[in-house]
């Protein structure tokens, strides 16, 4: 019969569906970094933009820096299936008038077994207060990312 | 009278206003880097968030970087006169599957005549097909602005 | 008698020679890198300086990188135990005209079991034509190196 | 008669010759960067090598940088007119305990007026006491430099 028929097909499609629903490489979720920092990213909007939090590691040895707010953004999966990413932290910090900003631009990677790792280059900016003293103001640095289940 | 009194208050009062409609450090209007490229900055929302155009320059050497859209954001001048920023531009490329992005961390100068100047540095991201291959896909420099009158 | 007395004296000495043979942070040696690169260094001048050479991993995704010198220093191990030091290498490249070179920065650090690891940053820069294309000739990344037994 | 015929073409070679002697893109000589350091550069020895002093500029904003000798190489002009350049500098710091060095990687063009200009990229290292602190060891600029007449 039709429903018959639409009963078997439904079987077929679902586990497809839900497979899909497991996306690899959506940055949603949350992420340990190499350094011990973590991230909690929220669920992507409809442009593939994404908020959270970034929470420094307690041996990063800068009690100062608080957990704070990150904005980003990220390919679409649907086009990619390593997508590129990247994302603005604007630090809080304890007793401090300073800004400090950073900067991640990486790229997610998906290995033979789905495990998702995030690669990832960061600029940290402190502010400055002239040109003068600008070209010290900027660190650089490498960080690798992996999915807390 | 009380009208005639109000009219003196607004003669008082008006300067200042204008004054501070051109706030310095506002990322929003039309700038040009020291390799010739422009970029075109919308104006803040209430975030203090922007978008717009980055137009790499004749000169640069890849003719295949079209004019791309940029997001970003900056601190609140009310806060800081000399306000430091970060944004994204997603490389728009011809005839090219390759995804790049920049990502630009800097700061806005204003001198004693009141003309400002950005600098920034960025990286660079070309999408990787491995982990592998990974290391070799960013690239970094500064760039330094200037306002297009 | 006195040679007696003096044997007994070279098996107390001999195994604390030894061990200050095995000084910790010496680069010289044998080394791995995260992403499959090897390196070897050669033993240290009077003025800590070093030579070798730097052999790029299969994967690198570069077959072009030939195995290729490099010339660096680093800090007296005498003075602190866990030294910087900083190195280049001139890339010779199959096929090409190109100039490449990449510096090296870092530090050696050795955990409470003795093991010892090169944190580094490095630099990448491939010549240009002119200056109005130098600003994408640089690339930037990190490596982590451990000793080859 | 032929004598004087010869000095005569010796007086207009003689100009092109002390011309090509001058030649360009030698590092040797005293240069000034867009950040008010200086640095000498001494003469290259038969291996491109050459050492040095880099001085810091009084508006830097760390006056416990002190002039400080610097080490390095460059590509051989009269294979290349544009050669690449490495140098590193090991900072000499007053009342400080803590190593610093820097590593430049550029190079240098010349316009069609002759004038040199050397682009460096530069990574300024900080020793950390430990590897969970290296992550925030490394700043990283460029700088431009012209030469002093």
């Amino acid at each position: 019969t039709l429903i018959g028929t639409s009963v078997m097909l439904l079987w077929l499609i679902l586990p497809l569906t839900l497979t899909k629903v497991k996306a690899k490489c959506l940055l949603s979720g949350s992420w340990r970094s190499d350094t011990s920092c973590q991230m909690v990213v929220s669920t992507l909007n409809k442009d593939n933009r994404f908020s959270g939090f970034y929470q420094p590691g307690p041996a990063a040895g800068y009690p100062e820096l608080l957990t704070s707010p990150l904005e980003g953004s990220q390919q679409d999966t649907e086009l990619v299936p390593q997508p590129t990413f990247s994302f603005t932290v604007n630090w809080k910090l304890q007793d401090s008038e300073t800004a400090w900003t950073s900067v991640f631009l990486g790229q997610c990677y998906v290995d033979p077994e789905g495990k998702e790792t995030l690669h990832a280059l960061w600029l940290l900016r402190e502010a400055a207060d002239s040109p003068a003293e600008d070209w010290k103001g900027t660190r650089v640095g490498t960080s690798t990312f992996t999915r807390i289940k």
